[in-house]
């Protein structure tokens, strides 16, 4: 593998962001696209793929003959085995091959798999998580999406769907969530769920800062950070309801699994995430059992935006052992 | 292994239970004994351990050079890795090597486990969830035990202390439990549980046929057989009371695991199994996702009160490998 690159990739609902990976796992290239920018059709989506490689490759000026794989994520259920996209809330993608058309269009093998399972692999891997063998992830972001590393492997459950308790039930008569259910995690301590919150108390004639930058249900998370620091009280009734959510929900994953470390990543932690820690730790030991809570650390991811390509990486690494 | 004997020990906060296994996995002997028969220091429920074992090799008549090796559970924290009983709420052991005494009395391997854990175990090599690969357990006795087979392995996670979603907190105001937090799944639908229902109940007047059978906080499950049996309308309330907060705990252990079965077991899956489980299937579609959930069967323990004799032998036959 001397001399050669990885090309790393982070499909989202809305944009695909690119890496190279050159062998010392530095990044020295990176590309953003809009996810839908030629169209929000699924062949469309493809090519917007497609063209981030391909686009990489010329401007960075590596030569095609040194890739040695491409990797990325997507934001659903991922049959990572065999590289097909089985079903994505956000993007027209359902049982769909996607590793053919790679693997045939650049010639390397081509690997994908869910983007929250990726970053809590790219964290173990290669960030906050690093040295630990049972690994809780929380990435709170528009949704809450979670991750587990146990006994030292991604585990990924019957066919690829396990870690999806960012749709625990904590309160079964709590707000509907996006999934149909009440109550869940997300709809408390996700942006959307923060978002709701906002909206609610701005629809009761209370005025927030954050209300006027919810757009298509949620705000961005630098809007979050400006309106914390100026400790906007409607903004801080949404920041304490989605931290207690996430201590008992917390409490119940460390109960459940005995894990070594939860880490907590996605941008509103990219952006909030020593606040968000702060309250979590002041709540957390109320909900989970003192034996088990007494071995467990909980940490704020530290790759940032990258631990989804970096769990690229890692998942390209996995596979050439 | 010809023509040897296993023999399985069940160390319960009440009772002792011993089965010898033969090479075909047959239980050719039985005993049972009270666990502080001769005092409750921990001497004394060693001693009353040691005491079951030598009985039935005595009355079973086998030979003691024919015995293959000995296992036992606990209830609580177990190191299974060096047979130390970490800690029991229900025994006076902690931090406490069964292992040396029982291989020095008995000259054979000794092993020991947690008790749902081996419960699941069991279940998992000789019962109802025998063939697949990705298990949740739940056992429903006076308290509520958890048991994961993850990857087709027991999984202990960190100290051996995973898979105490018994205490999964479902509603953070909910009624208190043992445990000391609120609104654990163990606080609604144990023994425990339903006792303190309809305990409340009865100290608002409202008369049940299973009050006057609460002992200890808790009935025997033949009671609750019968006072369902007989349409009892506070213990009808308290059973769908116990049932709706299994569906919903059940709910969040698919979308967590995305396992391949849920296996229930214990004292009152025992005796109305099939009525928690038509209360169970009636609900947990609504508390987790639909994709998920296809893949997902729900079933009650085959083994009833010996799931853990087997889980115990299952324990000893991986330690041969």
């Amino acid at each position: 593998m001397a001399q050669s690159y990885n090309i790393c990739l982070d499909v989202g609902g809305t944009k695909v962001l690119g890496a190279i990976f050159d062998e010392n796992r530095e990044i020295i290239y990176r590309l953003k696209k809009k996810t839908t920018e030629g169209g929000s059709s699924t062949e469309n989506i493809e090519q917007v793929i497609i063209s981030v490689v391909e686009e990489m490759i010329d401007k960075s000026g590596i030569k095609k003959s040194k890739i040695h794989a491409v990797a990325s994520c997507a934001p659903g259920v991922i049959d990572q085995e065999n590289g097909i996209v089985l079903f994505t809330p956000n993007l027209p993608m359902r049982d769909y091959d996607i590793r053919t058309p790679m693997e045939k269009r650049f010639g390397v093998p081509f690997y994908i798999g869910n983007d929250v399972n990726l970053g809590v692999l790219g964290e173990y891997r290669f960030g906050a998580a690093k040295g630990y063998k049972n690994v809780v992830g929380f990435f709170v972001g528009t949704g809450m999406g979670g991750g587990l590393i146990l006994d030292g492997r991604l585990f990924t459950g019957n066919k690829f769907k396990a870690a999806e308790y960012g749709h625990m039930i904590l309160d079964p008569e709590g707000p509907l969530c996006g999934c149909g259910q009440r109550g869940c995690l997300e709809a408390f301590s996700s942006k959307k769920g923060m978002s709701a919150y906002i909206r609610q108390q701005a629809s009761r004639g209370r005025k927030s800062m954050l209300a006027d930058q919810v757009t298509d249900g949620v705000f961005r998370s630098k809007f979050l950070k400006q309106a914390i620091a100026e400790k906007d009280p409607v903004t801080m009734e949404a920041v304490d309801r989605a931290c207690h959510y996430l201590a008992v929900a917390t409490g119940n994953m460390i109960n459940t699994i005995s894990p070594d470390v939860v880490v907590y990543g996605g941008g509103v932690m990219e952006a909030v995430g020593d606040l968000f820690l702060k309250k979590i730790l002041a709540e957390v030991d109320r909900y989970c059992m003192p034996t088990i809570r007494s071995t467990v650390e909980l940490k704020v991811a530290s790759l940032g935006d990258d631990s989804v390509l970096y769990g690229d990486l890692a998942m390209i690494e996995d596979s050439d052992k």
